[in-house]
């Protein structure tokens, strides 16, 4: 039995293609970064306004590497509380992983042409599918130990923050069409502000609940 | 005994390997998708009008998504039940992530020239050589659980599957040189109907074959 | 109790999603490097003048492979000291995974204007904070090690390498402002210099305690 | 004592670090493959011709995936031999990943020049600096085994591969300088020359030795 839980190797696998998809598409990112190119003995001027003007590229970079991350880092949680591999995590675990692939082409386009309307819709439109799928898979990964008195308070937390994620980023979706231009991308606050609204009244109806053991996160 | 069972490192470093190689062509996938960089300020029926340009693209993504999904389901299933390393598992498998890191090339092929003759059987011919490939390997790889009465009926099963990408995918190949142009990569559908077939074929052999232990999937 | 420091699965994957970014960090690096293409029957003169141009595309290439993996090197060392996971581990890991993941540009941009002072100095600027968040991580992760009697001599040493990266990559970011251009990558030359001189510290003090068990670096 | 041998965690690390590296350089070789875009309505002809004038791609891409998968290979067969992770190890190995990071851009610089004198010497030159990094580390991985009576005949017959793997590349560099223009990438038939020439020396010294557990592979 001890055995079945340490070594349930369909299960590890899963989590280890989904590692590697995370990871490969969290390193993509740099790739829409373009690397400027000057004349040998440019002045020191021109390479700054050369770097002035990727600042929307580095926006992108930052923003989507924090959006995988935030993903990735649910997924870890989520999955931390997975005993075993169910045939159900498959498919969304896949549509989840489709969604992060296309990452860096979103974030390419959301840099290529920073708030503008079209690009930014579409953005948030990519975060908040995946934010979806991202919450239906943490609750199967964590249906088992809801229902276990010592790890249910540990699951809620993690529901709770996937639920935040998908707020927030339906949030910014709105708000992209809500915002002026000029920081149409801001909507992206919304995040924080969902998943920590969230994680405190996970938290707090924990923390009134009795003693419970706390599970390795 | 069970140590060997749980620890063998061959296999396990071949099975990651593999998990490598598909998470990277599945990532890379993403790269072949240009991204529209429009003037700013451009009006929003500018940006429809770019992202319409680019649906053979999203169509080719989705597509290949599914099919090296679909392969590392199979390989996933497949030496879930291989409880040895075998040195005949390695050419097979080489030659398979060979096939399978082509997928991005053959993809950006398709998507670039969609429903053409040539691009559309290119995909189809490499899509069935891999499947071709895929089936050997997972032979293989489940031939001891095949003589095992407790796992027989998964390892046909896994099998069955592995034949049906196949025949779906040579069906496919077919369909391209019959089917008029711009429908010509519809032939994708032939792979779920063969597969689902195949599998209830195996499946109701084994609903009446006397009760035995469901592997771990 | 064996059991957890054996499976401790969130520091696994923790590392494992580690691995893999450097890994791919390090194989991106490549992409930067332009493939000549000459007209068939070019004499062979003309080849190697094309090659001749890329000599600093090599030259970054080497050094930025050079710098992930000494990352790695010191990430591997602190982490086989960590026997356990800690929540606080994850966000400093995170900013280190995305400044190595920043490497391909920060390498692409040096190498296409190689001691020019602004991309030198962006270089050896992202070269300085990933040391910074290396080390504390590092610092982190030998928390537990540090405390013990038989491990604090190695946690010493690893810690003592991290403020040694950091101290070179300060240095030849300090150096790129004063160097002569033609030199001016040259700073680099400060990171052996100070971890060298810095292990050698925390070794002779090492060698100056009671005898204790080394640990399996 | 067993468990060591089943955690050792800097090994594995060492190895799966490893395994990525290889798996992301071996996947990345697709990228310097064009994809032909012709326009609308080409007749078949034109397509096949464009496929045409990508035979040289097609065959790098095979040369430096067998090429990759063979030092894939020889590095699986001499770490499932090495029981124990040595600082020793650490710097060849990543030299060898350097070589190994650097397969992309040198397999484009031969596609696109193919046959030419300099980039198939270049190609060569490097596979051979390749090989005798690898042999080193193979070496070194295998000490332990080839001084147990019950292993040596194994870490023979993969050192003996290894020393084929240099011997074939070597002489295909020579051959790329003596070889008619037309042929000259074929000097790479003498890799599996040498290889099995030697991995039959060492099987015949097997056969007679005494009889002896072999290892798993």
């Amino acid at each position: 039995m001890s055995k079945d839980q340490s070594t349930d190797h369909p299960l590890e696998r899963l989590v280890f293609f989904s590692d590697a998809v995370f990871a490969i598409a969290i390193t993509l990112l740099v790739i829409e970064i373009e690397v400027p190119d000057l004349p040998k003995g440019a002045p020191v001027e021109e390479f700054l306004h050369e770097l002035g003007g990727l600042i929307p590229s580095f926006v992108g970079f930052l923003m989507s590497f924090a959006v995988i991350a935030a993903f990735w880092v649910t997924h870890h949680q989520a999955f931390a509380l997975a005993s075993r591999f169910s045939l159900r995590m498959l498919p969304w675990n896949l549509f989840l992983l489709g969604m992060i692939a296309l990452m860096p082409w979103v974030t390419g386009f959301l840099s290529s042409n920073l708030n503008q309307l079209v690009p930014t819709a579409v953005y948030f439109g990519a975060f908040t599918v995946t934010a979806l799928l991202n919450a239906r898979l943490a609750f199967i990964a964590t249906e088992i130990a809801a229902a276990d008195p010592d790890q249910a308070a540990a699951a809620r937390l993690i529901r709770m923050r996937c639920i935040g994620l998908a707020a927030g980023a339906a949030t910014a979706l709105a708000a992209s069409f809500l915002l002026p231009e000029n920081i149409r991308f801001m909507g992206l606050l919304a995040v924080p502000f969902w998943t920590r609204l969230l994680a405190r009244g996970a938290r707090s109806a924990r923390a009134s609940a009795p003693a419970e053991e706390r599970p390795a996160e």
